[in-house]
């Protein structure tokens, strides 16, 4: 029997409780052990439940029961999901965690004791949501060198987008719904200005190339600009706009690693990734690009995401986990400004004309996109071939020469 | 160190030598041994190689080196892989294979000597090349009850079908580029039959249900009747045809499994699988649908899939690997006659109309399709709610009235 403590009892911690009691035959099949939930902490109570009696305010209570092995992680946030999780692995207990800010802030420590205890700690519903994406990076590609990964990584925006490109609602509309659907937060920022995007690309590239990289090491931009003239001049382009996180590893060691809107080619992939899915290439140098695609959030997907971990932990008790990386170094992540970039500009001017024109002086090799429904006064065009520091400064010149950058939307290759 | 030896040396044999001999350092540093190939058994000469010394005609060479702890077996084929395999899990080694046709046939034999001398037996790259699937569905889904899987498994077929929808190339000129470009062998049946696609099916089924399905109980349908005016009726209809391998777990515990061209509708994450890619659908309880897509063959993927294997097969030398099911058992797999299906039908006759108003009689409910470019005396329609059976004799039966069925696809739900 393994003895099982879960750390909050929201959505996902209920999904688990949800998923651990109607597959308990067939877990423990899987386990070759039975599992057994001992304790739930949450602050608040739940007397009607089945389970009512289990229920804990005081996290001692399980950090000292020497029964429990194995401590799940599903009260997000920073504080005090760090700490909590922290005691249990410096006290012999392996932990499995859904907390991406947890997994993203502090993930290299935790590992680190992780390892120095022979516990596991692990994460694999901290991005994806029910997809698999953490083990088969760090154990299927494990042949491969991975020299990319690309992914559409936040439902919510996600969802935002579709509703903009299918239905030519705008942002604050589009919003509104995800809003009203429970898709957002009342307070959306951490999805709608990337930085949950950046927290989830942060993980995958610390695993894939061994190294933390920390988020606010990051260039993250959210999609709360993006108009419907942008998606109009992106079809004309031949693609969609998507939230990507990305990281690429650099020829000398570096990587680039971001998280901005992006416009994508239609025959892509990740092109035909809509409403709440996820969908996460990652290239090798064997296998070629190999994408993953599914819901990336939601009670049960990350919920039974959460047991598999659970189930895996039970079956390595003796031997850890091979899940590894070291802590950030200096001068690892690449100087953004530095990176070649090509990019999408819509501006407006006293004519669309006059303002491509003002453009052309700055961007020689920039293309005009032709919109369907043009907008008096604007313009859209294509540039590439030099760095971000150099797009920036001709922003600055541009808007300097009474041309009014709108949006710039960078392009991507996949 | 762990010794390795390779059976066959052909495209993904030599595969497995370059992924090993290219990626040497972190390939020891993932397994946390180093990886020696020892031997390589082909019956021809390789005297070019750097590796060439270690080759050799004698397979007993191998079996009685009691160094060699685990057997890549790339032959191909049933005899002598299945032999050797067979002989290596009786005397002590693990098995590493990529031969689909082994594991659809020899599976649960293999999985269960591998078993009881607590041995691993693995197959990731018997399907879906450098996908990771097989993994997936056994670890990261652990937590879910699979209850469909649903694929585009075949490179080669959707290779073909690709260039008939998107070039209007007829089948037999599409089969010719496919065979130029060394997609398709010389005798493409295994291929274009849907034999392939069965025996990848029959492995995931397996897998994911617990019980051998064995290729011969598969009802199975390849794409040599399927004409540029079926592509023209499928996109009028709002979708595509892909070869789809299909397995559902059915109320009654029967599963219904199948390998048959099918409508695949354009919102679909399967109907933008083109060219030589795989894609593969998994539906789990909790999951939703995940869906897993990359190059499901060629050298390098297939290659890095198999040392993938290996590297796990090494970190669990002491430990069996988690992959097993049990033997087929009578009456497991549904009756394929009394499935309920849905259908596209394309019929001849003196008109269409008059083709069509012959049909209505048989089929009360047929909705009938207005191609683009119509062909005199041809018409198609869809029907549904009712039985395989109904629909094979109801089709016989519109026959006897003189109206030629040319060709009837099944239009799939996902």
């Amino acid at each position: 029997m393994a003895y099982i403590a879960v750390l909050g009892h929201g959505v996902v911690g209920s999904g688990v409780l949800e998923v651990l009691t109607t597959h308990t035959e067939s877990l423990k099949k899987r386990a070759k052990e039975e599992l057994i939930v001992k304790h739930i902490l949450d602050l608040r109570d739940f007397p009607d439940l089945p389970y009512s009696d289990i229920f804990t305010k005081d996290f001692n209570k399980i950090l000292n029961d020497p029964e429990v092995q194995i401590v799940v992680e599903v009260m997000g946030g920073l504080h005090p999901a760090y700490d909590y999780v922290k005691a249990c692995l410096e006290n012999g207990k392996s932990v499995v965690t859904s907390n991406k800010e947890l997994v993203a802030s502090k993930g290299a420590e935790l590992l680190r004791i992780a390892q120095d205890n022979n516990l596991s700690f692990m994460f694999e519903a901290s991005v994806g949501g029910g997809i698999p994406i953490i083990r088969p990076i760090s154990q299927c590609l494990a042949a491969n060198e991975v020299s990319e990964i690309a992914g559409i990584l936040n439902g919510t925006t996600n969802f935002i987008l579709t509703k903009m490109i299918r239905e030519q609602m705008n942002f604050g509309d589009a919003l509104a719904l995800a809003q009203q659907l429970g898709y957002a937060e009342r307070d959306p920022s951490a999805d709608v200005e990337g930085h949950d995007a950046c927290r989830k690309i942060c993980i995958l590239a610390s695993l894939a190339f061994g190294t933390h990289i920390y988020p606010d090491s990051v260039h993250t931009e959210g999609i709360t600009k993006i108009s419907l003239e942008d998606v109009d001049y992106a079809d004309v382009w031949g693609g969609v706009i998507k939230l990507i996180g990305s990281v690429k590893m650099l020829e000398n060691g570096q990587v680039h690693i971001m998280v901005c809107p992006m416009l994508v080619h239609r025959g892509s992939q990740l092109a035909s990734v809509d409403d709440v899915f996820n969908g996460i290439m990652v290239r090798g140098d064997a296998t070629g690009d190999v994408v993953f695609y599914g819901k990336g959030a939601g009670k049960l997907p990350t919920a039974s995401a959460v047991v598999a971990d659970v189930i895996d932990c039970v079956k390595h008790f003796k031997t850890r986990k091979y899940l590894f990386w070291e802590d950030s170094k200096e001068n690892y992540v690449a100087d953004f400004g530095s990176m070649e970039t090509e990019a999408y500009v819509h501006v407006a001017g006293e004519t669309g004309d006059a303002a491509f024109t003002a453009a052309q002086a700055l961007f020689p090799n920039a293309k005009r996109l032709l919109p369907k429904q043009p907008v008096d006064g604007e313009a859209g065009f294509t540039v590439s071939g030099l760095t971000e520091a150099a797009l920036k400064e001709k922003l600055v010149a541009l808007d300097e020469r009474g041309v009014r950058v709108l949006n710039c939307i960078r392009i991507s290759d996949y």
